[in-house]
């Protein structure tokens, strides 16, 4: 193969009470990817959007991955990756998770594939690592595999694609404002009560039976996050606002995506996530905020090829 | 129904990194009850064996359970509850829960079923707060369920039975030394790192993964307990001895039953899990503490009736 194009979708990340080990793929949202190989040897960086973003493949979260890859096969020739971002930085919605997952899909294809998926997701944390100062897999591990996705461990690397019910659908709303993952990471109390622990793994061992049953009920009395939620939704304008009006319109839950300022709700369908969003959308109409939002399905196969050239 | 003969299943719970959430149902372990009718009304309890515990119903782990229905209900008979307990109190295999699970299971046959499964938890876990001052349900909601059963939450009361592989098969050892459950729960430490907590709720979501995938590896990987074997592990003999004799013999995962001081083991198939009760008895038989084992398949049905006269 010598040219590929792909489209790398946006994930949520900290499902509710599953923070740190649990998230999804959106099929609505996502980036798009053009990877060449080149004659001269090395990896380029191409931004066709957000061209303030570093170019130079050691800064850029989509190079660190591609520079490793290719450090590890040595391969003949060099690579081009030209970037479009559909997913901004710092929305909350994996989009550093989106290049990194991406580089790390599109580079496996024209070293022609000498990685299996779960080192393809080892590799996109490098990605991460540069972007948030942690190589968290809760992002890259949806984005490739596609559907919830769990990282049971990230020390050793434990990925376990979960079953995802048909209909199951999303609402995000994200507002343009900027949360560091950083410093959503700083925020969070170091420790917790053990009654408060347990509380919230049995909220987790529910929403993970939910899933496997297709229990929409349980899914939704599991999605409740005693423990990141309240702190980091302080730094979310409307937080509570949008939850309730979510949880009005018929939403299963709704909580944090990723370390915010996105927050999403999970629906039973399509036709009421979309409810969900208009109820969610009304709340912020009425601030000054910016936003946009985005009604989708999960995205169920991880990375898609939109196109192949292989002379 | 005049009289009715019961098995009420032994139960695991606190089932390894799930402490306080999880639990399920031994086949071949359990106390046998009758429950019959009689005249004169109120609640009558005659234990056949472990005479020195107390037979007024007030004291009594069934007799609480019994008064509560009977309240509620006020039927024009009385009821006599013969006890006859195959798991020792005490031993950190569900004695109490068998008598108070087997006891609202059995009351409610006579009343002709006015109560659901949920309710018989609720009423059970009358007897597990006198036992033990803590009305928990990862006893009783396994005996009455059976196979792995999750206790969501338990205020409000949420149990959800899980998927139970078929061939998953349980060991068990009993040092016949008293851990009370009390001071069980008192040597925990009240407070926990929030980095500790997310691998222990990785672990739980791959366990319950483990169940419905039955996938062995995973429960395997799974059943990593950081927080409560650890501090609770100091007061069984030899239980690191155990634990490592049990996964060398190919179990898949080795804890704490309940609040101890029995240890479990779970294995693939019935004829590993022999093995595994073996290696755990020749670690026992080189010390002087009394004890007995158990090697059993997991209890799918749950309380299990022997006998009904109606006449």
């Amino acid at each position: 193969m010598n040219e590929l194009k792909i489209f790398s979708p946006a994930t949520v990340a900290n499902v509710s009470c599953a923070f740190d080990i649990l998230g999804f793929a959106v099929e609505k949202a996502g980036d798009r990817m053009t990877f060449r190989k080149t004659a001269e040897k090395g990896i380029r960086i191409v931004m066709k959007n957000y061209r303030e973003l570093p170019t130079e493949p050691e800064k850029n979260v989509a190079g660190v991955v591609a520079l490793a890859m290719v450090e590890k096969r040595q391969p003949g020739f060099g690579i081009l990756i030209e970037m479009e971002k559909g997913i901004l930085p710092g929305s909350g919605m994996g989009s550093s998770g989106a290049s990194a997952g991406g580089a790390a899909f599109g580079v496996n294809k024209l070293l022609d594939e000498p990685f299996g998926k779960t080192e393809l997701v080892q590799f996109a944390m490098l990605g991460e690592a540069l972007a948030s100062g942690v190589a968290h897999a809760d992002n890259v591990a949806p984005n490739l595999f596609g559907g919830f996705t769990l990282v049971r461990s990230t020390r050793p690397l434990d990925v376990i694609p979960l079953h995802t019910p048909e209909r199951l659908s999303v609402s995000l709303i994200h507002p343009l404002i900027e949360v560091k993952t950083k410093n959503a990471r700083n925020i969070l109390k170091k420790s917790l009560l053990l009654k408060d622990a347990v509380i919230q793994w049995g909220n987790v061992a529910g929403l993970v039976s939910g899933l496997f049953m297709e229990d929409f009920d349980l899914i939704a009395r599991s999605m409740h996050d005693g423990i990141v939620e309240p702190v980091r939704s302080l730094l979310i304008p409307m937080f509570d606002e949008l939850k309730q009006a979510a949880l009005d319109a018929g939403a299963l839950g709704c909580s944090i995506s990723g370390s915010g300022p996105s927050v999403f709700a999970l629906s039973a369908d399509l036709a009421t996530a979309g409810e969900v969003t208009e109820a969610m959308r009304k709340i912020y109409a009425e601030t000054d905020v910016p936003f946009e939002t985005y009604t989708s399905g999960i995205n169920k196969k991880g990375i898609r090829i939109l196109n192949e050239i292989n002379d």
